[in-house]
């Protein structure tokens, strides 16, 4: 048997489009010779629709569509398709997340997702009523069980806590014969990710001596990025079958052939993130209806990388970097900035903004008169480019993207409704040291765009004379390995200081991290790369105390 | 038996001030005579703790603040309290909601709540393994059910459409006898929730003939405020006693006895919404550590309405109104704004934004030429406003609020980074509509403080000449109509237009609602006093479709 399994882009909510794009795909499996297809977790959605599933009138259009679908593709070779269904029990959630066995023109059968995930970006008890258990689809005589995403990642022998109660795959082995498993997917990239999925896919496939093919969507969802790389594990537990990564790919598997295709692929932290920033960003700016974009370049690190990002992302031309130099600006970062566009070949602009850091301070003269420069007065520039950047974007309509790390993000060392101000906060999950390996690897592997003067200065927000970021925060690699402990492994103040270092210190990143829930509360999304990203899966307390 | 409902305000992730808040409690209890004291759902906490709950520290705190508060009330009256508690069972969510009885100097007995919220604002399945039943505490030989908030909301009589499978009070009532329940509650206001609240403890308390005592907590906790309102109901079905809305009560309830207290209670629309945007705006402030806030007035009825929230708020000596106006503000809205601010007995400022409008004209200049005016040159001028607001809050350490409403925040009638800016949008869950009302409302029952020109001018942002909100948007009580049907009841397009409203207007709501999704990504937290409101519980995705 052949299956197709189509590793596709879908636009969420954009249920006529998805069908489209589906219909398409089997059409083109079936020239390759394809027996079955599958799409991937509600495909036909676009995964995550959130709470566009509590439209009744969504949900309606999904159900005719895919009626109109079967009968559509009645010529076609069957297709599994990921769709929400109305849970007809009457009691309960009022949806279901279903795969659909499309055959002959009709639905042939109906399977429902079991384990619902309902941690960090997923939300899943809130919409679906979990099924029961898999089914087994009857295909050409093959006996498929069909499962959705988080229904094989429960199995006792893999992982060391079970996340719920049942395993679904046990039952479905259990209960029934099954020559082979499908499992539809919508799983999030993040870094490392893939590996981990392709260990857990060969252990399943070895415990339970049956091969499996995983179809994961591709593309960049607001703050999620999905990364393909779809791939078809024997009953051995060896990759047979391997979908490209971070692009729409249909991949023929054939069960009993050796003569599959399997993809390249690089797993080092630097590829993987390089290529998931940029599709995310690609997709975000497209699938909210723009082309172009432009940001401001200070002369660091954080914005020269997201230039050099957005560039391969949208295309040199439909990029515009403005620089806003202020008297604190040095002429380096000036130089620096201008160097770096004609490296990537953007269009520039320059507007300096002391003429309106004049016109801010004359209209605050009076009400700030008593007090001393603080932090406020630059915030005001801060604030001055971030509205200069928001003009030029609604004038030329092209999306601002804004160029913060994670590292600043964490810690508020950041402007709201200043540098913060964009529709995508490209480098938000990115670490202040990965942002430096980074910069590295696409210097190395996309012909040297950095200037090494952007990449070698001490980081500096130039908001007033002589002022470096270490002046306020601890140096980046301390910062960024206490964050990663706090943040991702939610160790308590106390562990991390135990594990070495330094009490003051980690008080202190507490305290900003704490502080600066509000600015990130109203921060642009991200791009997800790791575990624990600010963003959708984020649900932190502003007006709180965090003493631990 | 006599019983103290605890009706405090705590603060969410504070164990140690919300330990000592109860053990205060207790022994005011005591002294008024109570034989058991219950407090709110998760109290020990502060609800919602949300994502604290990830941190195993956090939750080692609470198991240690029990004990000791346990020890510590040794000669006290028992207390169930509510706290979070490990999952000992080794599968499934690492956490339960418990309840525990603190009864001479040990945890006697803990409960589980069985049906975990996980909808609108709620996010139960996220963190907690569900329990299998309520359980009995004896106490004094009375034979006590104990629930947590949404084990009753499931009862099969009372609802038209069961969210859970199961119902824990069926499951309890039928293997036990009790003589009396009780019921740890975190339930936010809505407006008219209370009365609903009411209807079903009173059926309930009839169907299975017992009395029940209903505790919430009380206070603003980000966007959400609980108004408290705990009260008991004899096994009649009659409501025996009731706590003061919206603020701290201690209230103790004699289940034989004839003379307990009823407080009084106002069930009006605007009364509910004005308690519930004041006490919501007063803790926000608070418990992020400020004690002045500022706001922008425009001579419009959104920021007089805000303004008079404020000052009730947080007291008219801590409130700053800022004028800022442009060549396009009428003089009309200056003498209206300057009328209102001494009405208020609120400080002034006045702040001309034209040296600062024209230093970005120069500045934009080039990039501009070619170009004709248009939004973008609106926007510049609001966010001006916004960054001398900020200017003004970062310098004076007084929390700017926002003035936008619902309306206009649903529809996108606002300025990102412009007069969005804030650390609260107290309006942002109040349509347009209800603002008129609410702003007759206080005028008749605070002092008049609205000129009525502000009330009786047509709306308008004046950031060109002559321009009113009706030249881009329906008349807002038709606006308001259609967005309660969209947002609110989640009718699809199609369903609206046939209900008797143009399809022009309504494909264009829908269009804006839609457009606007980014800007409110980024808004900062409303006040949640609808049933469908911004924020925590809103959770749509940017880049997708929306055709229905």
């Amino acid at each position: 048997m052949r299956i197709a399994l189509m590793q596709l882009n879908f636009v969420v909510g954009d249920i006529e489009g998805n069908a489209r794009k589906i219909a398409d795909a089997v059409r083109h499996a079936k020239t390759a010779g394809a027996d079955l297809c599958v799409a991937s977790e509600l495909g036909l959605l676009g995964y995550p629709p959130r709470d566009l599933l509590l439209y009744s009138g969504f949900v309606e259009l999904a159900a005719s569509k895919v009626q109109q679908l079967a009968r559509e593709l009645k010529d076609q070779p069957p297709l599994i398709v990921g769709t929400a269904e109305r849970n007809a029990s009457g009691k309960g959630r009022t949806l279901r997340n279903a795969a659909l066995l499309l055959q002959e023109g009709e639905i042939k059968s109906t399977f429902f997702k079991s384990l619902l995930p309902t941690y960090d970006v997923f939300d899943e008890d809130r919409y679906f009523e979990p099924g029961q258990s898999p089914g087994v689809a009857l295909v050409d005589g093959v006996r498929i069980g069909v499962t959705i995403c988080e229904d094989i990642w429960n199995d006792k022998d893999f992982w060391k806590h079970q996340r719920y109660s049942s395993d679904p795959l046990e039952r479905l082995t259990g209960s029934s014969t099954v020559d082979c498993l499908v499992n539809l997917s919508g799983s999030p990239f993040t870094v490392g990710k893939q590996e981990f999925r392709e260990s857990m896919l060969k252990a399943i496939a070895s415990k339970y001596h049956v091969p499996i093919c995983y179809v994961n969507q591709v593309g960049g969802n607001d703050d999620l990025v999905f990364d393909g790389r779809s791939c078809a594990v024997g009953a051995s537990g060896k990759i047979i079958a391997k979908a490209r990564p971070f692009e729409e790919d249909i991949l023929i598997v054939d069960l009993q052939g050796s003569s599959n295709r399997i993809a390249e692929d690089d797993f080092t932290v630097e590829s993987e993130a390089w290529r998931a920033l940029v599709l995310g960003t690609r997709d975000y700016v497209r699938k909210c209806g723009f082309k172009r974009v432009l940001l401001g370049l200070s002369g660091g690190i954080d914005s020269a990388l997201t230039a050099a990002l957005a560039a391969e992302a949208v295309g040199k031309e439909n990029v515009l970097a403005v620089m806003m130099p202020s008297p604190y600006s040095s002429q380096g970062s000036i130089d620096d900035s201008v160097e770096l566009a004609k490296r990537l070949g953007i269009k520039t602009e320059m507007l300096p903004i002391q003429t309106i850091m004049s016109a801010f301070n004359e209209t605050l003269k009076v009400p700030f008169s008593g007090y001393v420069p603080d932090v406020t007065e630059e915030n005001i520039q801060s604030r001055i480019r971030g509205s200069l950047l928001m003009a030029l974007s609604n004038k030329c309509h092209a999306m601002l993207i804004s160029t913060g790390n994670k590292s600043e993000v964490s810690v508020g060392y950041c402007t709201i409704y200043g540098d913060m101000n964009g529709g995508l906060a490209v480098l938000a999950d990115v670490p202040k040291t990965l942002v430096y390996r980074l910069s590295e690897w696409v210097n190395r592997n996309r012909g040297n765009p950095i200037p090494r003067a952007i990449i070698q200065k001490a980081p500096s927000a130039e908001l007033k004379p002589n002022q470096t970021d270490q002046d306020s925060l601890p140096a980046y690699d301390v910062l960024d390995a206490i964050l990663q402990r706090y943040l991702e492994q939610h160790q308590s103040k106390e562990e991390i200081i135990a594990s070495g270092f330094g009490s003051a210190i980690v008080e202190k990143v507490a305290r900003l991290v704490k502080s600066a829930e509000f600015k990130r509360k109203q921060s642009p999304p991200g791009i997800k790369i790791t575990d624990r990203a600010f963003g959708t899966g984020w649900r932190v307390p502003i007006a709180s105390r965090q003493d631990f």
